[in-house]
């Protein structure tokens, strides 16, 4: 595996899918596991330690409420990690992405957009580091961001078709 | 020892000395220690797993930012966990309250006032804990209260006096 | 009783039965009242100032928006007081957790996580402060740790079970 | 005394000061106590239970933090509370504005301008209340009003006469 | 009328009905009207200058988003001005309360509760203002806080009932 | 054109379309783009570069989240920028706000009501600036702000009616 | 004059002399009044209603705290108005911000960037605004923005002559 | 150069020297620039779209306010991207944080600690890029961790010896 995922309930799950399906249209090989900082805290600490050697670049954490998850496994590692600060009520994503962010200085943890939009960029943003020796997947993440351009474009141009109709509308 | 408190970092010893004195006033054994959730993961949990062997009953967490000792102490240890959100910048204590008190269901861990007065409040609380069990210790929380309660009135008296002056004041 | 749960208002219930479900499971006698910090007061403060000597040793309070009980009932008397903020229209938790955990120097009242979760967790944190003096009921709490734990792991497997038809999927 | 002041701590009585000086400017006859809703709870209810039988006719309670004093009072009387939410570290005062304002359905308490600011108002507040049925003061305060409006005015022309000397001013 | 409520919109009635059925329950004269700050600011304004002169004591004023209605009407009147702050979407009541409650020194107005709760404290909290000069009013609010009280206890009794067949409880 | 309305996605359209119905009612001719600040830059820089010189006055960009639109925009001309901050979850439109509004001093960027509101405030405060040189557009400004008044008039009246049934309504 | 800038308070002017400077800058011709939205009502709606008429185009309003200025100028004229927050404390800009650019649907205020940066920006987006049917404005905009420019790449050619010292850095 | 450091204002290099400090501790090549996203937009989208080509691998962005410099930077590369929220007045790093992390499904930019904590965790975040596909930077960085257990352990140690004093502490 290249990128490991650890959410840390099993209630993340349906939000953290859309990271699998990215790393599955880029072929990145993952694994996924749930592991909390809390209730399974050997666990996860003990998957953040031996990540590195087996083969492991990159470790996405995605965790609500206090959020620990990330910090706890960028304690037992020096891999980059990706939190994804997860939505929950009542606050939202306020706890959440600060307790992912707010990292004290000398063990960074990165948080990407909260939510399921932060599944689908955390595994972008694992994408984009493994990308910096891997010009293949380089190329792959260009050709992405192309598509994603034209479907703007496209949703562009099928406005520009509804606004015909209107008579004020003047290009 | 019957409270150990632990402080995510030397910078917070200053605040936490506020819960020293608290404990030193009601004479509760103590220990205390600099442990990260972070750069020494490995102390953390390892004393956090063994506190209740050696006797201890409380432990209180002070940690700022993304403050997750709490969290991580009480990952490996059954005891009831104090966290004293420490304010820092730029997020004053909101980072590190929601980090404190937004445990998952499972795994408490009970906030009490942030900063300075949370130093004194959390080892006050660790206090009624231990009174539970220990009647001396409950007589000398309600003589402190009676305390708190005097003084409370004697600056009311200040306040009365230095009112007496003015012409529009009436009781 | 050993746990008394007040709340300020029949609407919070339905939530607070989660903390009756998790006492009932530990066997850990208590008793629940409604009773509100501002329509019932005398009721509130009575109850506070004599539940010490009925036998009680830790107090839940649980209260939405300005949530004055737990700092009411701090007031009456010395046992550890835990409080449930609980959430509302329109500010969620922030002003019920804010008016539970910011209490003055000198009358600490502890915060656990905000609603349901909170519940739960009032009801373990009143478990483990009587365990400081109980050692079945420390030992129950272990057994409950572990349980947690199990479901985690179970949880995991069958996410592994289902990632098996993945083909990017590696351990 | 037709206006009762009082304060949950020593350290609001500088800011609280400024209530004083408007009710004296206004000839208010008014008491000013330092209770606290924690520290003297007996002191405080008993007080707001007799404030009305004294002539009282107004209660303005200023708090930080937690907040509860306006609530508490208001809980034993059902003359009309103002609250000072109080500002202090580490929440400036949204802790003691949401604690002020966000009373349940029946028991209301009036929160006015936070800090120094809301001293002076709830001072005015409190005139405005007792001028619904005292001509005389009903005057005063529009006097207060024409002499505020003139002190606008005259920092306007302060202004102007600055402004003649740049060139691109022109009225 | 004794009391006049002013709302922003149209949309706010729903919620400020609440307030026309404590008035009613009380007996107490009152108008009500839709007046926008900024779109009928002569009206608005106009309102509130005469409204004295027309007998009126108290003037509620439910606004949301900006909220300045409140202000508008303090702004020409010296009469007691009390504001709901309306919750909407996106900010809920955070941008209506500040805007009500956050009046420069000079110039009150009195925040109650946001959205629902606060129309039934608006209301009573202008009773609680024409009490202060009116004994029968003031016997009414007594009254009708015993009757507050009361449905605490029922409620508070029908909780025991159903907890009487719970194993583990104990009073 | 006179007016150009850019959105980030076109999941904005539903709540942008109130901003053409407003242009529509002034008759103002408009354009309307789908250019992403990330997903099609160089188009929204290139439009925005090259919409003086088509004649645009006024820009107008509607983006939720990060809401980089109204910023980049106004980096490429010197055309008033208008920014409507889209509300999503999970931080409704605080961050959206906060990233329109707090442009750094030398290119500002004008925020308006958050979300739907703000569709419409957004086209007709560029129908104020468009006014500003065209008298008749003025005039229509007049003419729309009095039929609103007279919306809330008749809001107003109905109102009244319905109250006339209340015994304790009185004018 | 072609601008009018409108302030709450005399302790405002510091700050908005920033935007005097800008317009001096432009040249462009300005008048600056101290007028409250409480204070002076009636001043600062008749200076609003009759803006236009004098030649004015464009209506600068600094307040702060509930900063009900811009939108109380709003309802007097169609001019566009611009609102720069004003921080203070406790609450910073969040309520003066709020208060600024929450206004309902059909009465728009545009805000701009918070505090002393928004002063300047509010005199340039004024600017702007005029440029938009004045070409030589529009043209020293232009000259404005290179000269910013400028002002960036000079700033970044000084850390390039302070970094060529650091062995690490490379271009 | 290996990572770029791009600031949006000379007024952030303070701050942002504490990632150049860390990277020549690793003795990693960077270049840093002070770019505007908004006073030089092509600059800065030229830096970014030729940055890959001239082998940089990382490129970090420290900015302030609406901070949109990440979310540029990221439009035009697909480098990964870190951004440090500058934290300045009124809203500390709320703004920042919020533009930074918010980034739309698609064009992630990872958010690190806000302010000098975060200079220099984005500094390490960038190392432990780098380090995914260098060993011996890898091997630095356990080193660097090891440095840090032992600074904690060494200020624990401090801590012991001065709480030997005091007659209540017992490990």
């Amino acid at each position: 595996m290249s990128v490991a995922i650890l959410m840390g309930s099993k209630s993340d799950l349906d939000i953290v899918r859309n990271a699998f399906d990215v790393l599955d249209e880029f072929g990145v090989k993952f694994t996924a596991r749930i592991m909390s900082a809390h209730r399974t805290p050997h666990e996860a600490a003990g998957f953040a330690s031996e990540a590195e050697a087996k083969g492991c670049k990159v470790i996405i954490c995605a965790a609500g409420m206090a959020a620990h998850l990330g910090g706890v496994v960028a304690a037992h590692t020096t891999l980059p990690v990706i939190g994804i600060p997860m939505a929950s009520e009542p606050f939202k994503a306020v706890d959440s992405l600060l307790a992912t962010v707010q990292m004290p200085p000398g063990i960074p943890v990165a948080a990407v957009t909260c939510g399921k939009a932060g599944a689908k960029n955390a595994a972008l943003y694992a994408v984009s580091i493994l990308a910096t020796a891997d010009e293949e997947l380089a190329a792959k993440l260009k050709e992405f961001r192309k598509k994603q351009r034209e479907q703007v474009l496209a949703a562009d141009e099928e406005l520009q078709n509804e606004l015909k109709e209107r008579k004020n509308v003047k290009n």
